[in-house]
């Protein structure tokens, strides 16, 4: 394993729905040195192209159900809108970025979700040896900066919806076998809070062991739990840190005053 | 500069249009061995998908006018839906390609037409330079087959529309500072035809010395007429062939006998 750390980002949809916290963004995501990856939701643009276009926007469980129409829809959105204005942008920031899909060098497959209550239609699943390290791994040593759209492809010729949290995390994993893999989830909080209600109540550090005992005190609940579960999976799966914390704060990154860090020990 | 062939194949919009032809002209594209790059134009999807979007659909003398609604549809549907659905059929087929704007990897910069007479909008012309050629090269030696949308950027953040015949010529031009290139324009029709009307009358091989025979003498006229200019113009550029035939016959071109060939002597 080499010792060189490989930062992966993930910026949810909320900064990417709004043109200048976007740009801000980007412009502190290209100032982080050394190699480091770029994933990206998609916003509420899919939604209203999809409602322009008659395409009717179903969830199920909080999980969008994606038939032919849909995952067209998100196709020209994540991966063609989104993806290319953000290259665009990140090249203008004098950061060398290239937009991938998992389709792009193979790079994420994923398998169509099984169909057992819910027909989650054309929503992909990453699976344990998914992620192509190899060829991620080129694109670095190239001096390239990958920038993932949440889409996937089952290697049969067929796209595929994926949560893009879920392939931050499974980049994070795969990447752990050649870098000091460290996943920074970006999202509209300053971190994990120990009062939801008060954006300086951070806390700056967490093991998996006060983690529990923070939700066993009802301090950390809700959608909070299963983010800060699968930071912790990603962890014991050979992420080195994970931290999570508000986008408009990356800047702070490189002097580790960056949202909540998650750490095993 | 290396002895090594690339090909740079442009398949048009009237392949893209049909998905049948499309998947059957990939595995013929899949198929042609060595180091390759596919260009690929928009189709009428985008008109479609412009439509239903509201967004009006402007033409002068056959040139799109590219408002800013209307480079957001070309963004989603040339280098979203159409782009990743052709690296998804690729990698079906076992070829390892990666889709690219001119965008990603800063692969080829275009700068917004001048307003003369007409305002293009956001329409991109290529200069001399702008072309990556050694990020391309790099794709290339680490195994990849690039797939080019006929998406460019300024450089500053501006994504813009770029023709996609252009793009291939440009691609090729560039290229040939390492590579024999060689052009191969697909589209509907055999070749370069003695007489339109007859499909069995393609003109094998031609010079610009014949080229000029043929046009005076009324044989090549309109639509072909710039097609097989700019196809020269690439040769005198140091491109070394030039091959223009039907996307149905692509798997021939190994035996050359795939449409009209245009060489330098």
């Amino acid at each position: 394993m080499s010792n060189s750390t490989l930062n992966i980002i993930k910026i949810g949809g909320n900064v990417i729905d709004n043109d200048i916290q976007l740009e801000a963004f980007l412009e502190k995501f290209a100032a982080v040195p050394g190699k480091k990856i770029l994933v990206h939701g998609g916003g509420k643009i899919a939604t209203r192209i999809a409602s322009e276009l008659g395409v009717e926007a179903k969830m199920i469980d909080g999980r969008r159900i994606t038939d032919e129409a849909m995952l067209d829809v998100v196709t020209m959105v994540y991966a063609g809108l989104t993806n290319k204005n953000i290259v665009a942008k990140l090249q203008k920031f004098g950061c060398d970025s290239i937009g991938l899909s998992g389709a792009d060098a193979n790079a994420i497959k994923a398998v169509k979700r099984p169909v057992r209550d819910v027909d989650y239609g054309f929503v992909g699943d990453i699976l344990a040896d998914s992620v192509n390290s190899l060829a991620i791994k080129k694109f670095l040593d190239a001096g390239f900066v990958p920038v993932f759209s949440a889409i996937t492809h089952n290697g049969n010729g067929q796209l595929l919806n994926t949560n893009a949290d879920t392939i931050a995390s499974a980049l994070a994993i795969a990447m752990s076998d050649h870098y000091e893999a460290c996943l920074i989830y970006c999202f509209e909080k300053n971190g994990v809070l120990l009062d939801v209600n008060d954006e300086n109540s951070v806390i700056e550090n967490i093991t998996a062991a006060e983690y529990v005992r923070y939700k066993d005190a009802g301090i950390i609940s809700d959608g909070m739990i299963p983010k800060v579960e699968n930071a912790f999976d990603a962890i014991n799966k050979g992420v080195k840190t994970v931290y999570i914390g508000n986008a408009s704060n990356l800047h702070l990154f490189q002097q580790r005053k960056f949202g909540t860090c998650l750490v095993n020990k």
